[in-house]
Order: structure tokens, then sequence, then C-alpha cells
């Protein structure tokens, strides 16, 4: 093991989700924020305080920090050098270039994982897991890369080596347009009537999911990208004008979706996230305080482990809907438990 | 209850979903579809056989053979009259008008549910539960009105009175706009190279999840449905297009992105419910069985009511992160309380 103390600045998603996952595979991390609070947050989340050098550093401060963070970064007695996590490699490379620092000792990398949230408070140690982490190993010491791969590996995530630039191609097209067409689309719900937004279903939910995200992110990400974005934003429009031009033309249309259709299964299954394989379970409970304290207590009973859940219930309403996601075993467990003793469950077939 | 017999033509999804929903309510469904296989599997399904003649006949069969499946229609020994389920009322209402079946014995109706899965084998009783379900009564028999409504709200549906003219805009921006951007937007991804697919994560996932829906679903919806919306499609391409020409300018790129948090954020949270503020508060807890358990003794304790909830954690850690959504009066409160109990909460700034 190369790595005993990794320090991380910026206590962010990212940087947090990077701190809990090392702190799980026995690393020591020291979490650095310009907020002390979120410093602190990420501090007792991590339950880890090395008070040595670190051997690596870690960059996970947003993209429009990192000059700044460079200028104060003191790597002398850090045994490997540092790493980033930003989202769009060229940019970076060009100012570590430009930086007092040696550019030997740096590893540009970038984590494929996230989440609409952001923050410390959203933070999960399994978010890297089976998920690719590209790195750029040209031009950087092979101890440093080293150290880069365990700390990768370590996390569950698979290490792709990539060229900066084709990295910042590749992410323009399944990261970058995917969040502008999304934020547009959710752009034309402001305004619109309270009534008809009450008429949304998950397809409408779903596909502006990622519009929740940072707009202080994403400017950096979006303006830094630009080259790359341009020709595939400029595609997206035509093809959105010539449906336009044929919306009358079934058989077009038709060949419009089924393009779509086309696409999305071009995407490979077996390297998504980690297959979180859960069986969800839903039950009608009454609207009141009360009953998921109930809830979680025959939970406990049955010895299951809830691994995530979800409510809907319209207020006013006396019955609400509570989902929860289980192992399928603890599914099937839980469900037989709350049946015996009188709760509504609709295990789906 | 009015209903006693009701026949369904049409055994896709919606028309099998809503079977199974009556049958489970005591209400005898005799199954129609054009193709005799498919109807014998969705009679079989329905584990119903009534041979009396109907109260209400319920029009399922896609919106191409509307007009049709109007022509064969006989109503004359049919008590309250039919109604159906297609997803642009004006068109089916212009049909009927233009058959030889008197306008008052139609109801027009829309459920706002569905799967990007079709077919009766992905059918099932709860698809309706909780969901809006859009009639226009203006012009139908009241009795036909009543047998409707008891029939939406047997499936748990909610009943929306809503003109056909306004219910086809409504669905044309929180439905069928999204659609069209989804196909569009995974249609990029047609011929892209496979390395780079490879990098997709969950935000491209959703993004495009819709795009796998039926062409000859979505091909006759677009079409019908094309007065309501041209002009959303023009004013997405156009602000497309003003994202193009400032691409340049992080402050502008970052106010589209905000502007799409913002409509996201307009979408009401819950079903049937105003949008509601909520205040998070994140507690560190142990993750195992009985936490959860523990926590919501404490919310009863507190007398606060927890509107929704979040949980990360990773299978094997130790500690796992819980996000309630309170009000704010009882988030202030149930931190006060949490924090004098011991509890690891930290309340956001």
């Amino acid at each position: 093991m190369l790595l005993s103390h990794v320090r991380i600045i910026g206590s962010g998603l990212i940087g947090s989700s990077i701190g809990l996952g090392l702190v799980q595979r026995g690393v020591s991390v020291s979490m650095v924020d310009v907020d002390p609070a979120a410093q602190a947050l990420a501090q007792d989340l991590m339950k880890s305080a090395p008070n040595t050098e670190p051997d690596l550093v870690l960059l996970a401060s947003p993209l429009g920090s990192i000059s700044t963070v460079l200028k104060g970064l003191d790597i002398s007695n850090v045994k490997y050098g540092f790493m980033d996590i930003g989202s769009v490699k060229t940019k970076v490379k060009v100012e570590v270039l430009a930086s007092h620092l040696p550019v030997g000792s740096f590893l540009p990398t970038h984590p494929m994982a996230g989440r609409e949230v952001g923050g410390a408070h959203s933070a999960r140690a399994d978010l890297f897991e089976g998920r690719p982490w590209i790195i750029d190993s040209n031009g950087a010491n092979p101890q440093l890369v080293s150290a880069g791969r365990e700390l990768i590996e370590a996390l569950g995530a698979t290490v792709i080596d990539m060229d900066s630039s084709e990295h910042d191609q590749a992410v323009a097209l399944v990261s970058h347009l995917p969040q502008i067409v999304a934020s547009l689309l959710a752009g034309q719900l402001v305004g619109a009537r309270p009534d008809w937004l009450n008429l949304a279903g998950a397809g409408l939910r779903d596909t502006i999911r990622i519009s929740g995200s940072s707009p202080d992110l994403w400017k950096e990400i979006i303006t830094a990208n630009r080259d790359s974005i341009i020709p595939l934003l400029q595609n997206f429009i035509s093809d959105a004008n010539d449906l336009l031009k044929n919306i009358d033309d079934e058989n077009y249309v038709g060949e419009v979706v089924e393009k779509g259709a086309r696409g999305k299964s071009a995407i490979p299954g077996k390297h998504g996230g980690k297959q979180r394989e859960y069986t969800y379970l839903p039950i009608v409970i009454e609207d009141k305080p009360g009953q998921l304290a109930a809830l979680f207590d025959e939970c406990a009973c049955a010895d299951v482990n809830v691994e995530d859940l979800t409510i809907e219930h319209s207020p006013g309403q006396f019955t609400g809907l509570i989902t929860l996601a289980l192992s399928e075993s603890d599914a099937a467990k839980l469900a037989d438990h709350l049946k015996k003793n009188g709760w509504s469950v609709h295990a789906q077939r």
C-alpha cells in the first residue's frame, strides 16, 4: 500500500466521497476547505484526524478555484505529488503548466461519477464503485501514477488512461450536452401554470433530474469545454429544427423516436454504475407522525436493512405511500413480516 | 357501485393495468383486442369472464386506431356509454363528433401514468395509484361522468376535470416536449465511439430514459398534438441557440443552468400538493438496523412531521447519512431535540 495519508482540498460531494471511501479502506484522510463549517462536517464524517504530512494531495475544489489553489499549494513535503478530479482536463493541465509546480508531480484525473445534489452531506463512499475514472498519465512521474491508480482502485473504480483532449470530447457528449439539454428543458417550465406542472410524471422528472445541478459548477465546466460542446450542440439544434419542419410527417417523427431508442441502446449496460439491484416494497401508511417510527421498528424487528426509501403523500390526505428499497431476500422477509402484522404491503410482481 | 362489468378494448399496458385494477376491486372485466392472442392473454390475466353486457366501454387502443374502433362500436346495450384514455384529447373528441355515436355518451379521459415498457405483460394494477387522471366532463351525460369518476377513483387516481384543448397544451409541456428532447438527445449517441459511451453515467441514462418509448405510440401522439407542441419546441430551440451564442459568457451559462433548476423546483414535490419549502436536516447515524427506528422514535417524541427523507450509505460502512425534510420550525425543533440526545446533527446554514 503506497498511501497512508491523503489530504483532500475541497469537501464537496466528490472530495468527501473520496475521503469516506479511503477511510473505509484504512487510509487516513485530512479534509481542507475554505469554509470552516464545511470542513468540520467533512472531517466529522471521516472519523480520521491524521497529523502527519500527506503522501498525496487531491484537489477536489471547483474548477474555477483551481488556479488559486495551485498558487497556495506547497508539495515540497508530499511524497508522490498531487492529482485533481476536474471535469475538464485540458484547462487544468494548462493551469498547472502555468504554475510554479513541477508538471511531473501532477496527475490529471476525472472520476465519472456524481450526483445532482452536492456537498459533503450527499457524499457516499461507494460513489465510484464500478465507475470509470479517467487519468492522463502522459508526463506524470511513474510513482505518482502508481499512487493515483492505487487510490482509484481502492475506491472500486476502473482506471482508464486517456489523453486529456480526447477526454474532453467524450465527456462533452455523455455528460455536458445532456446537462445543457436537461437545463434548457427544465427552463421551459419556468412560469408555467402550477396546475399544468401538477400533471408532471416520472418521465419529465427523470429527464430533468440533473437540471437541479449546481449552476456555479456547470457554468465553469460548460465554458471551459466550449470547443468540444459547440459542434454537438449545433448538431442537436439542427436535428430539432428538422423535426419541427417535419412534424406532420408521422413516419419522420417515428424515425426520430426510433433513432433515440437506438442511441439509448448503444450505451453499454455492463459498465454503468455499480448495479444496485434493489427490490422495491410499496407500503400504504397513515400519513401522520409515529407511523414511520412504527414501520422502522418493524424493520428492526424483522432484522432487515433498508437501503433507500421514498415517501409519496399529499397534504390533507390520510394515507401516504412509502417505498422501501431492500435486497431481494430482505424484501421477501419484510413483506412477510409486515403482512403478518397487519401492514398494507404491495409487493410487486 | 355503478359498475359491475367494464369492457376494455385494447389490451396494452394501460388497458390491461386498468383491467387488473378493476378486477382487484370486484368489477368484472372483458378484454377485447384485434389480436386474438393478445386478447386471450389479457383475459387470462383478468381471471374474470363476464357474459353480460358491459355497463361501460373503455377504449384503450392506440390513438391511430380510434377512428376504426369507433366505426365498429355498438353501445346500444351499454348502460352508461364509453370513455377513452388517449394522450391527445381534442383529436379523439373530433373523431367521436364525426362518428355515428351520440357525443353525450362519450367521456374523454387521460390517465397521467405509464411506463417506458409496454404491453399486458408490463401491466400493474397499481399503475394509477396517486396519479392524476384527467377527464373532460363538458358535454358528457352526468351518469356517464359519475361512472367514469367511480372507475378512476377505484383505481386510486385523482380526477382532474379539464377542458380538452387545455389538456393538450398542458401535456405538450410536461410530457410531449420532454419525450421529443430525450429522443433527440439520445439520437446524438448513434454512431458514437463505444469507449466514449462507456463513460456514460446515471445523469445521461436518466435524461434519456424515456427515449426507449415506443416509436409507434409517439409518432401518433406528437403528430396529433402538433399545434400545442410547435410553439414549445420553437422556444426550446431559440433558447438553445441563445446559449450557443453566449457560451463564452460564464454568467449567461450559469443563468441558463440556474433557470433550469428553478423550472425543476416549480414542479410540485408531491402529487396534488402545493410546492412546499422544506428544511433539510442531515444526521450522521450508525448504519445498522434499529438506528432508523430509534431516529423516528425521536421524531415522534419531538412531535415533528417528516415530509421526506433520503438515506446515504454504503454497504459495509459504519456510518450512514440520513437527511430529513421538514418544515422550518419542525427542523429547528428536531435539531435541538436530537442534539440534546446525543445525535450527530448537521443543520445546514
